[in-house]
């Protein structure tokens, strides 16, 4: 066999829209030994994660839980476990990840009605409430921050507007729970999906979830215990949901007090999860949302000094992915190969239109510090003058400074 | 918001049927910094990954690579991934996973016929063979080793018969992989789902699987690229695979070197992964093998020195599960409970018909040492003798001891 190396992977400064750097503390709690799933005192920490959960999407939902996969494995979960095969589903698409719960639905069987606006843009409320009176969907399913474009949807109007017209309004906060502001009861959210690997700052491989009533009462309506664990006679629920993994009536049950057996829950990413929600409770939400405001505002400050473009507006931009026009005649992926190589920092592309149109440097979690910016700025800076460009030197990281110093006014 | 204290779990020596102990060297594995999915230093850990897991299934395989999720997800990935409904399923059921095979199966829509026999027997190959030649499935999913019953099938010369009738052959082994001989090449095995949290020593979280070319001609006539990457114009495949998250055409693009976006690979798991395998070829994969069937030899006569029963025969015997009956006026409840909080030792129970009937004893990974054995089975004759049992104080130990010592012929 051949010898594989020691794991030693390079120091990196991580400034994409996620995966993020893991707080260190974090990682600390992954390498602690492993409980069994049924042990009492992993079945407090699963309670305790459960209830920094509600924290966290500010929400008296019975119903917080991680679901053991990647960000997307939420989004399939909630889908999956609503849409039944004809259910309308509308899903206005400002980016990716608007085509992305599109593509879900449709696999679920759902009559997907799509909206679209350009990217760079969000829709104004009233767009998504008179296609809601014309669509007549049971579900509308949209996200809150797109990474793929740096912009960010106000929620508040749609999720009452939704509530009066008793439509199930699902949000993908995937980008954004943790570091911008977002209410569930408040904005009368229906189900949210958050992720881990952004702004919680916990490795990828859960996706932290959260429903009401209403969504459990079409949940509950579709249950069926699977074979080897339902009492003999129970009979099979004909809407049955179509995933065994992603069904949420049965993960529920898995994660109240009667622990019905589903999976074995994957410890140790539980472990991160629970002192990323720990770390982010002892910060206090409030104060880690202006933390990623004002890195968001520097950034923006010191790439506007530097002469470059910003992507989309100013008015709904995502704080915590900034976009920025790839200028003629620059390489863009070589000044992020020259970024990661020299200056161990990674920033992002895009997808689809916006491929090699825009980067995309994201500020999220324990990436968005006041050390990480202003050493991506310098480096964008020189990296930038390598490739030629003509720019005012040391503008950008004093622009930054002038931010953190209070000296500009902050507008983001 | 309520504090929540350090993360501090009990030590724990975890004697189970999965999740077991965590090698160390795979816990400090997940402490490491992470590195961006698309980041060539974390692309060459991805595709050392797969390589290693080629040397675990044994096979030639090209596509051996993990699921981002629980166990049951690898099984939920490849079945969604396979059937189309209407497609004829034969599930062979010898215990709890099967049934769980036969729900998945019927949840993708497929026409399952099941085949049954009593808990603690496995299958004459000839039974599955008459099945097969009698409804003629397309697919023939069965499990290799049922920890809810403590057996193992014979695989080999289903296998080959598959093979012979075109009928495509799914194993779950994921209590058996890295821990017992399993040939996926030899055996003709299509496609097999592993498992992490048992014979790999490495947390729950991650499904590796491998599929060879007769389940990827199955794949990519179903393939759909997902909207938001597809070109424009593109048809989408009217067969497309109604999971999103699990379609492993998808998945292998991802996992090739055109690393098609899909998710956001689960970094800390990976890292995890790539260090039990590292592990496991350090030992060698037949080595391992013969530690697990020592251990689970010295159990045995351990558990047979102290008077109590096994249950199921010996001759299809799982080596990494013991299965003990447990004995009149004995509350099994009350034994495991004083196991885990006196001696800090956790042993299972079982489902279905065997709730309360017996105690399962796993002997997995990095729990399979001299020392857990040893351990279990002093700390089991204590307890019981707590609960009233007569029965030849310090027998058990010394079985086991003997086992060791290479005096006592090793049956198992």
């Amino acid at each position: 066999m051949k010898q594989y190396k020691e794991l030693s992977p390079p120091p990196r400064t991580i400034m994409t829209p996620g995966p993020v750097e893991v707080d260190p503390r974090v990682l600390r709690a992954l390498s602690y030994p492993i409980l069994g799933q049924f042990d009492p005192a992993f079945t407090e920490l699963m309670n305790e994660t459960m209830e920094m959960l509600r924290g966290l999407f500010v929400t008296d939902n019975q119903w917080c839980y991680p679901i053991d996969g990647t960000s997307r494995s939420g989004l399939e979960a909630v889908l999956v476990s609503i849409i039944e095969p004809g259910d309308r589903v509308l899903v206005p698409i400002y980016g990716r990840f608007g085509h992305l719960l599109t593509e879900i639905a449709e696999r679920c069987g759902g009559e997907v009605m799509t909206l679209e606006t350009e990217w760079g843009t969000v829709f104004d409320p009233e767009q998504v409430k008179e296609a809601i009176r014309e669509f007549r969907p049971a579900i509308v399913a949209m996200v809150h921050g797109e990474t793929s474009t740096g912009c960010m949807q106000p929620l508040r109007e749609i999720g009452h507007f939704c509530r009066e017209q008793d439509v199930l309004l699902v949000v993908d906060a995937v980008a954004t729970i943790g570091g911008v502001p977002l209410y569930v009861d408040d904005w009368k959210l229906d189900a949210v999906i958050g992720g881990t690997q952004k702004c919680l700052s916990v490795p990828s491989g859960m996706a932290p979830i959260t429903y009401n009533e209403r969504i459990e009462r079409k949940i509950l309506a579709r249950k069926s215990i699977e074979r080897g664990l339902r009492a003999p006679g129970d009979e099979i629920n004909s809407r049955r949901i179509s995933s065994n993994y992603f069904d949420l009536a049965q993960l529920q049950d898995y994660w109240s007090p009667a622990r019905l057996n589903h999976h074995t829950e994957a410890t140790s990413m539980l472990y991160g999860l629970r002192e990323g929600l720990r770390i982010l409770h002892q910060e206090g939400l409030e104060a880690r949302f202006e933390r990623h405001r004002q890195n968001g505002a520097a950034i923006v400050a010191g790439v506007k000094a530097m002469g470059l473009e910003l992507f989309g507006g100013d008015e709904h931009r995502l704080p915590v992915v900034t976009c920025i026009e790839i200028p003629a005649g620059i390489d863009g992926e070589s000044v992020r190969s020259m970024l990661l190589d020299d200056f161990g920092i990674e920033i992002a592309s895009s997808f689809g239109p916006l491929k090699g149109r825009i980067w995309r440097i994201g500020s999220m979690g324990y990436s968005s510090s006041r050390k990480n910016v202003l050493h991506v700025l310098g480096a964008l800076e020189a990296t930038l003058i390598y490739h030629g460009m003509q720019l005012p030197a040391g503008a950008g990281v004093q622009a930054a400074l002038a931010i953190y110093a209070g000296k500009e006014e902050v507008v983001c």
